[in-house]
Parts: structure tokens; sequence; C-alpha cells
């Protein structure tokens, strides 16, 4: 890690290299170029998604952690849980002094402990696809450094993407993590399952819009618990059977109905 | 129901009595009175609930059936499916000529079949809680009349509510309710579960918002299949086990959790 980047300097981590392709890596790039950062170099095990990326960044790629240019000045790792763990001793070995960041929410920072010496997490809790923008000035980065010096250039660079850099610890970014999915997949989940209900009986997902929408907004003024609404917060179980019957072909929808309005009622009653 | 009713003119049903003051009723009434409409009286069973709506609407209010007043045009109904049944005979018995309408997602037009003459359902597909306004600009209504007088009077109803009006079979109105129930109230309790979840590590749930948001806004471009993300899409048993071991003490959160994603992982294999 250069000096200037120890100082905290806004400019002083130039060259990146973008290790994965995937949504968040995506994203990412197109952010660091426009915030002034060199993406060098994409890394992707799959070609297409390396090449598709590093196309749009106009870099090179490679699809060998052998060929990772070792000149960066910053690695930011975005893979798949599963495959971290196996990218980094490869990844660290070739360029020990350089600064390592992954953004994977469940991770602890200590899987670069031992292995490099500056490094840290850039977790940014959103929902990233390929086909659709992300407004960064909406993104809640949170990060972890090895140091004060790497926490700091951290939280320069979330400020620098758009976004706003929150210190967590590993331990709480991992249930930040684990609230996440359910605020985020899970719910989108449900959208799922409305779409497929009403698609089978000839209805348009979008008559479905306003209350997904209205539902998000509420919760910036209610707690979740004070905005609940419909047949489980009243425990009306005319209504909760009646569903539960125009389920059964379905059993497993059937059965996350019910394993669902038990839960929003225990949630309700304690 | 009178002549000018049935021609379908707008001013025509000038009185109306609220059955019931629930959430669903205490957002109509100011809107009703909003569109020229003359409530004239409001009943629940709940006298703390009929006085604070009656009092908002400057309207007198009563506890007891036998005492709804009996010259009013329209008798909108709201309650719980389960006290409707109860509520049809002694209502309609004592003035048979009016136009009586239920607003419940889940019931049948067919309640009103024998008993009343003109009948309808308007279904106000949104989220309603009593202590936040809403825009009823964005409000879907699923109407069904008993006839086509019927039918046209609760469709320009609706309009000057200020909502858009479909057609709706009573049949797909109670699909279009179960999959309400999973597009609002399911996905705001898996708001509430985040919620509970960031609040035993000290985290605001507030760092949730800009997810949420982003969660609701991407199925305006992206089907939900589409949209989703996280470690049940990619099925990332790594992230998985170490989530549902993060649940452990909560086994019916890690049930929920567990469940989610394999139907989530279901959606999106076949």
């Amino acid at each position: 890690m250069n000096k200037e980047l120890i100082d905290g300097q806004p400019v002083s981590l130039k060259k990146v290299v973008l290790v994965g392709a995937g949504n968040v890596a995506t994203h990412l790039g197109p952010a660091l170029c426009d915030a002034g950062y060199e993406v060098v170099q994409v890394f992707s095990r799959t070609e297409a998604s390396a090449s598709a990326l590093a196309g749009k960044l106009h870099c090179p790629y490679t699809t060998r952690l052998d060929m990772v240019n070792p000149e960066a000045d910053m690695y930011i790792v975005s893979v798949k849980d599963s495959a971290l763990e196996k990218v980094i001793p490869p990844l660290v070995s070739r360029h020990p002094d350089a600064f390592f960041v992954h953004t994977a929410g469940s991770m602890p920072m200590n899987v670069w402990k031992g292995l490099a010496r500056h490094y840290g997490v850039l977790y940014p809790m959103q929902t990233f696809s390929k086909g659709r923008g992300v407004d960064f000035s909406t993104v809640p980065f949170f990060v972890e450094g090895s140091g004060k010096e790497e926490m700091e250039t951290l939280k320069i660079l979330a400020g620098q993407l758009g976004g706003k850099a929150y210190e967590a610890t590993s331990e709480q970014r991992r249930y930040l993590h684990v609230a996440a999915v359910f605020a985020c997949n899970f719910a989108n989940h449900m959208y799922a399952v409305a779409e497929h209900l009403l698609a089978l009986h000839g209805l348009p997902f979008g008559a479905m819009l306003p209350l997904i929408d209205e539902t998000a907004r509420k919760v910036h003024e209610l707690s979740p618990l004070e905005a609940q609404t419909g047949p489980a917060r009243r425990y009306d179980e005319n209504v909760i059977n009646r569903h539960l019957s125009m389920l059964a072909d379905e059993p497993e929808l059937a059965e996350l109905y019910e394993l669902i309005s038990k839960n929003i009622h225990k949630f309700l009653s304690s």
C-alpha cells in the first residue's frame, strides 16, 4: 500500500482490478470509472461475463488467475462466497502489498488475514441486476478495514461512488446480510408468487404494483409491525382457511402461506 | 334503486352509510365526502371506532344494526369477512331497495343474492392503515355488479374516488386477494423479520429502506423472477447454511428461511 493511500488521499488508489464480473462488479465498474479510478483489468472464470464487463469498461480481461495484472493498487473481489476462499490465496500471493477488498455481506474480513497486508470489506447493501442501472446515491456501503487507514480509504471510496458509508463489524455485517435476504430477496419472492397466482387466473401483474409500492412506502413512516394489515394481522381464520384451500393444488405455496401467517400472528402478539 | 342511479348519473347516489369503521372505511369515508357524497351515518359494533370515524366525517354513528339509517341510497360494508354474513341479512331486510356494496377481496358478490335487489363489490386493492393517508389515484378498484347499471355505477364511483376501475369476477377477485396477501402482507412481514434481526444486533431498520425501495422499483421494469438476486437465486449453499445456523435460536425463522429459499430455487428452475 503506497504512502498516498495511507494518507487517505481520494485519488491515491488509481488502478483497480475487478475480480468477478457478476451483478455487483457490473455495477461497481462504471461507478469506479466515473469516480476517476482506472479499471485496468477484469477477471472472471466465465469468459462471456469477463469480456462483457471489460468491453463496457474498455479494459482487458482474463479468465486465468495467474494472469491477473500485478500492478494494480486495489483488487476488488466480487465473487460467489464459495469461490472467495479459493480465489484469495493465489490472488494475494502475487501482489501482497496491494489493497484487497471483498464486497460480500456474509464473509468476514478475516478471510484476508495472514495473507494480505492491507485489506477490508466494502459491502454495498443493494440488489443489483445486470439489466438495470443503480443509483449509487441510494446505496449504503458497510465498510470494515484491517486498520484505520484502510477503513478511511474505504469510506472515501464509498463517498466517491456516491453512496453513504457506515462502519460495521464482520459480525454486524453478517446479520445485515441475513436481514437483507428477508427484506429484499424474500420480499421479491412474495411478488413472484403473486405474479404466478395472477397469471394462472388471467390477471396482469401490473395491477399489483400500486400495492407493492405503497407497502414499501409505508415502512418509511410506520414500523413494519404497525404497517401490517390483512387476514393474518386480524387472524381471520375464515379468510386464511379459504386461501389455504385455494392453494391446495400447490402444497408448497399453501405451506408457505400458513407458516408466514402464523409467524405474522406471533410477531404481532409478542 | 332510484331511476337516476340506473341511468348511471354520477350524482344520483348521494347518501351513504358506512357499515364498519376499520382501515378501509376510515379511508373511504373522507374520499367519498371529497367526491360529493354525503356520509349520513357510520355503523360499527366498536363504539370507539364508530365515534372516531363519525367525528372525522361530521356525521352520527350507531353501534346497533337496528338503528342504521334506513334512508341512505347506498350502504358500503367494510367489515371483517367473518362478520359480513352476519351483518347482511338484518341490514338488507330494512331497506331492500337501496344499493349494497361490500369491499372485501375474498367474499363473492353472491353474499347479497336473494336478499338485496341492487348490489355489488368495490374492492380497493391497497393496504390501508389508520395512521397514514392514501392517495386514491394510485388505487385499483376491482368492481362487480348485480347488473349492468350497478357495475357502471361502481365504475363511476371508483373514478370519482380518484382511482381506476377494473371489472373482475368473484373468482378472479379471490385470487387477486390471495396474490395481494403475498405481495403486500407477506412482503411486509419480510420487512418485519429484517427489523427484528437488525434490532437484535444494534442496527437501525432505516439502513434497510434503500434496499426495500429498490426491490419494489425493480419489478416495474423486470419480472420478479428476473429481478431475483441473493443466495437462493444462486443456490449458494455456503451462505444458506451459514444463515440457517445464525437463525438457530429462532427455529421458526430458520424454517421460514429454508422454505422460502427452496421455493425461490424451485420457481427459478421451473
